[in-house]
């Protein structure tokens, strides 16, 4: 056992998960390398859209009769149950992998037990390699499968003085072009969109992913928040071009945003892009809802305008909501400033 | 003439130049080396608060005999006029030096000309040698002179969602110790610092340059300004530690800031902080009087409370004030993003 080989190897296999981040809700997107006995990777995989292959048989299948003997870098426990797919544990069993290297172990309890089941049948199992990048990798899956609703990223865009949009309403564009493809990278990772009625009457947005070479394949569920039937019919939301789903309240009522998210979780979304505006942002925030923030900072001056986040029911500066800012960076002309909700 | 070295003692003059930045004014903070035939390095100095030696003279006091012959890096065109001391020009030529490699021209007509007259005396000048680097270091100066009003760095703190304050007027403290000791640091390079009544009665600052091992020697000067005659004779602006200049208008009226600036800089004051409120800062941006902005985001959200800046006579998207980011770092938990007005 060689330690920087297992860092190396694990490190590939968080690589693979990430290129299938977005794609595989409501299974986690995991990584996974095979190694052969003299050191050479035979295979690798990485979790298919739902209903596919698991990494882990996408790596055997890739190793053949190679992976006979060798060891299996998978960024996720491997899953002991029979879903869409049958268990991978059996898979490695069967193929006469010798070692099987764990990064995170499974939170989700019907999925959890892998690491027994292959000691059980003679393999040994080493956990806990890389586990800091894989859980990164895997961050919005893990929270949402450890609490049962979705990971939810709060994404705007404002003035460096706070505002999302100048007095008189004009908003195009505060953020840059490469701001706004920035979003649709961040929309392409997610499995749902949601927004308040107050932006779909004000902005009529599409909320699809598109990109340079036109919209992507897979397109998260767009969804919006409403009392009453407001959503015009002739919305682009209601396009067509993407699911739809409108959470309604009866009229004058507030929708139960908690009890939106769990419904969202049972349709197999695990982690939501809020894109806004202020008021639903403020609501979300002030019922705990939000784990990440991502905000796009226009190094622009307005000194008026709606402010990019609305009553959060914070009246004190001791009450304030604090963040753990976790990246920064340069995005044209603008910043983007990345932060998680402490306690979160 | 090795370009590699004259490059690298010009740096180290611009290091020179920058201990005496805020120490000055109305002189430019200049830094010189005297590097004798053999490449060592005779002599240095850096400009003396005002009224004491210019960097060249201390230079060539260091340097005694061995300035004969050797060549001065200096980041500013020597002067050649007889202010507080007598020009350089005289004092370079009398002990000999063959050779003055300059990065920056004197923009000030009345002590321009040193170049000139340093090659009718035979010597030799070269000039534009790191003018990029020399140029930030006196970018303050270099700006006031060029327009006879002072170079305005606005400063102000805020939460991600551009509050500086609570819904209930709390804003101790927004930002971090960390953030709260960058700011004297950026006051201890100033002049002057300015503050608006309404901040000076809500918050009753004191304005001066503190570091922890207590108040500075140097103080900028402090300013108020008000309509009327408001400042309370009680307030800590007035209690004698720093000078305090009340900028007031006829009660009711307004003060003509621009005239202002040109009556602080007729006293000395080539850079001057900006520290608020948002209506006083709004008042310089909508009259064009800022040249640099410094933004202290503290990762906090409170979705209510007031802006960070008030009216700027922006109404509409296309008119927003359009900076450049010209430095982003993280202060502690905060972030402090630093950008020039386009054109200014
Ligand atoms: N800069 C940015 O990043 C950004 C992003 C998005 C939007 N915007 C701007 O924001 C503006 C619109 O914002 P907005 O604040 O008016 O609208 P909004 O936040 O998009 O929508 C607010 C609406 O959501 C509905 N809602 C339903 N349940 C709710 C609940 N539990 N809590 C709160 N709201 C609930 C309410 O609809 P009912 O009234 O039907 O009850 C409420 O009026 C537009 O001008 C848009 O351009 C900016
Ligand atoms: N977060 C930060 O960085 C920061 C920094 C500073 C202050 N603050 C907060 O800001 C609040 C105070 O701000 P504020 O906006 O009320 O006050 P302010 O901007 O400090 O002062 C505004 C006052 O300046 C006077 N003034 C004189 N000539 C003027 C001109 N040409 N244009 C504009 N104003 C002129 C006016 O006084 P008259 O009414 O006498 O005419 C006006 O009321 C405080 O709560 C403070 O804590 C925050």
């Amino acid at each position: 056992m060689d330690a920087d080989a297992d860092a190396s190897h694990m490190r590939r296999a968080v690589e693979l998960s990430l290129r299938s981040l977005g794609e595989t809700s409501p299974n986690p997107n995991v990584g996974c390398v095979l190694v052969g006995p003299g050191g050479d990777v035979v295979g690798e995989g990485r979790t298919a859209p739902a209903g596919g292959p698991h990494a882990e048989v996408s790596a055997l299948a890739e190793a053949g009769e190679l992976a006979r003997g060798a060891t299996a870098y998978v960024t996720l426990e491997p899953c002991d149950h029979t879903g869409r797919t049958g268990p991978c544990t059996q898979a490695l069993i069967a193929a006469g992998v010798a070692r099987v290297v764990v990064a995170v172990r499974d939170p989700n309890p019907v999925a959890a037990g892998g690491a027994q089941t292959l000691r059980q049948a003679g393999i040994h199992v080493d956990e806990g390699v890389e586990s800091e990048e894989a859980h990164d990798a895997m961050r919005g899956w893990l929270t949402a499968v450890g609490r049962g609703t979705p990971y939810v990223i709060w994404k705007f865009a404002a003035t460096l003085d706070g505002r999302s949009a100048a007095a008189d309403g004009t908003s195009k564009w505060i953020t840059s072009p490469e701001a706004r493809a920035d979003v649709h990278r961040i929309r392409a990772g997610v499995d749902a969109i949601i927004a308040g009625i107050g932006t779909v009457l004000a902005d009529d947005p599409q909320l699809t992913v598109r990109t340079p070479e036109g919209p992507a394949a897979r397109q998260p569920l767009r969804v919006v928040v409403e009392g009453g039937s407001r959503t015009p019919p002739a919305a682009k939301i209601l396009d067509g071009s993407a699911p739809t789903f409108v959470a309604a309240a009866p009229e004058g009522g507030r929708v139960d945003l908690h009890g939106m998210l769990r419904h969202l979780y049972d349709q197999g979304v695990r982690t939501a892009l809020l894109e806004g505006g202020p008021t639903l942002a403020g609501a979300f925030l002030a019922d705990g809802l939000v784990d990440r923030v991502v905000a796009y900072l226009a190094p622009k001056l307005l000194g008026a305008g709606p402010a990019a986040l609305g009553a959060a029911g914070i009246s004190t500066i001791a009450e304030a909501l604090t963040l753990d800012v976790v990246d920064l960076a340069v995005i044209g002309p603008d910043v983007r400033l990345t932060a998680t909700v402490k306690g979160a």
